[in-house]
């Protein structure tokens, strides 16, 4: 028998399910987290290009986007604790060209683009806040990594009381061992998993309802 | 090669290192999450066991200590996302068995109790405001799951830029997948990680100077 | 020339504007805040006495309802700052008779009574995330003090961009300086300033639009 | 009898007193907030001007420093509830005149610039795990406006448990009822009011310590 089976017979991975006001997020899809000399590698590209239709389908139907970057100063100023577990985030300054997000992916106006310092995309940044601004009940996740800053973000959107959606083929990860432990995770205690095609399935009719209000 | 190497040649895995004012934190040790029957299993009971000469030590050295248990309201007012991932969590009410402190490790006057309805210990808890008034700069995290609250506590007590330590006997989770899994995006990301042995040995002179001040 | 004209000449007290999701929280309607010999006097316990058909038209329209306590741990373990500031504060314990909500105004099942130690309703407590559930965009705000924890909870509910509603009748104050002065600085920048029967006439429709639906 | 003078007979205005280690913030003192024909007039010029040696004698005394703008984006992707009090806020975009810091106060390489949107400088910012990472206790306030983000930034900063003081002389407002009325709040409830020149001088000892250890 499995050792994860304990998980059924105690009755995690119960499903958060979809609200009506569902927002996306991109984390840290920036030139340095694809490139494997920086923080990338894995599947960490591959994600990037599945997102691209998502972020497509997310502008058509005028639902809220949030893009995230990681912004170090360049003077030192906000280094601390986290910096000291993985020095060279200190390089991801404002001008560096591995902090831009890929061009893909390159925010539009009108779409939040947050800077933070820290692995969750709500620590100490405004995003909650938009949410609320925007009524948003759904937090879609795509970025990586799966088991950084995109596991960050989803426990802290749980906690947050959004309906957390994992968009699985979305995330990506240096390294196949996190990627899937903490997508486990992540669908056991904090978010439902669904491919990007399920989830766009999913809210095909919300979305043509929204168009004729 | 092991995949895991990308983590070594990119830089992960600093060490925080100690502060001098550390504070301990002793994560869910309730009945509901050693029972296998609700949510223990694996080496939770370990990990419980090796916490008492933890928590003894912190009483000698008169270090601060906080508990937290999920305490969930009688009257369903305070369930949200989190209880539709985990809906038996809402079995924690106040005075239910499996939501009281362990025996052995029962808080004494002048710790901290946090009741707290998500993962972190820390999310929209009075933890962080006490740290602050304690001046306390360095977390030491025990508890369970290490796959659940304690990953959350950590990850959020390293964005608050606490220097945190996990102590990897003290910590214990129901399968044994994920609490690897956990040490290790802990380990390289968020936390140094220490055994119980070894952090008491590496603060023993810390220690004894507070002592004489 | 009124030195407060410079007020409107910088085109502040724009309307905020109600949403269609009110929320109504009743700040520290307790017995030790009507008792001018704690922390009462002035106008309180009219506003108290304003506020029971205000939370009854909440009631009766099913909206979300949320009360605070201030409430300390009797052993000090949470006293901080603020309570240097207010020493008698910490008398304020969980089963102390001033610590008590106002026999009138007793909460029922399903609404959230938070306990808190600092001035705002918000301040590491589960406010936020509980609003986020209930999908509220507009927060009505009765209780006391004016100048105190309902000033700091108005000034955290705009800043967690809710439509923050003061109702004016309904909120009071030890003393009548104070009071006037944080409604000034309320109606100028935070909140719009409403009557109770005004609140209630703009939103009628809203509450017969929803028995509806 | 003074309706003040309830206040006293129920314990308000204790002494918060002051730590070990002290930061400095200096609250928006932009361009936009000393000019009356923007947010400015009253007595901010003033307390600007006050504010320069305790900028030198911080920077002397190598303690922590920050200073804050109100930043909104171009692209109004960030304009909130406080904008539709405010609406003449979103004219202080990041490259605005009227947004810039005061060059006699321009920040130096190492001292903290955060940039905000809403009244306190804490709210959404990573002010307050700056403040951690520093071992800050004790939080020292100039700016302006008084009644305005100095106010809820004081209110937050005793709520974290910071021993938080205002300097009376360094901070400033558009109207002098609302400064005054604020100075009686936050001097009865949340922080210390010292002159300038008072808290120098109570903290020479602590600075000459310091710079012996």
């Amino acid at each position: 028998m499995n050792e994860l089976d304990i998980y059924e017979r105690q009755g995690f991975a119960g499903d958060v399910g979809l609200g009506k006001h569902p927002a996306l997020i991109l984390v840290d899809f920036v030139e340095g987290f694809v490139d494997p000399a920086h923080f990338g590698g894995g599947n960490i590209r591959n994600a990037a290009d599945a997102s691209l239709p998502l972020l497509t389908a997310f502008r058509e139907r005028r639902w809220p986007i949030a893009h995230t970057r990681v912004v170090y100063g360049e003077d030192g100023s906000d280094a601390g604790a986290f910096a000291r577990k993985c020095p060279r985030l200190l390089t991801l300054t404002e001008n560096a060209p591995i902090s831009q997000i890929l061009a893909p992916l390159t925010p539009r106006k009108g779409e939040l683009v947050i800077r933070k310092t820290q692995a969750s995309a709500f620590f100490e940044t405004e995003l909650m806040s938009w949410l609320t601004w925007h009524q948003v009940d759904t937090l879609v996740v795509a970025g990586c990594t799966t088991s950084g800053c995109v596991r960050a973000t989803v426990v802290d959107g749980v906690s947050h009381n959004l309906r957390t959606i994992v968009v699985t083929d979305c995330v990506g990860d240096r390294a196949s061992g996190p990627h899937e432990a903490n997508l486990f995770d992540m669908g056991q205690k904090y978010a439902d998993l669904m491919t990007r095609d399920e989830f766009l399935a999913a809210t095909e009719e919300l979305a043509q309802n929204r168009r004729f209000q």
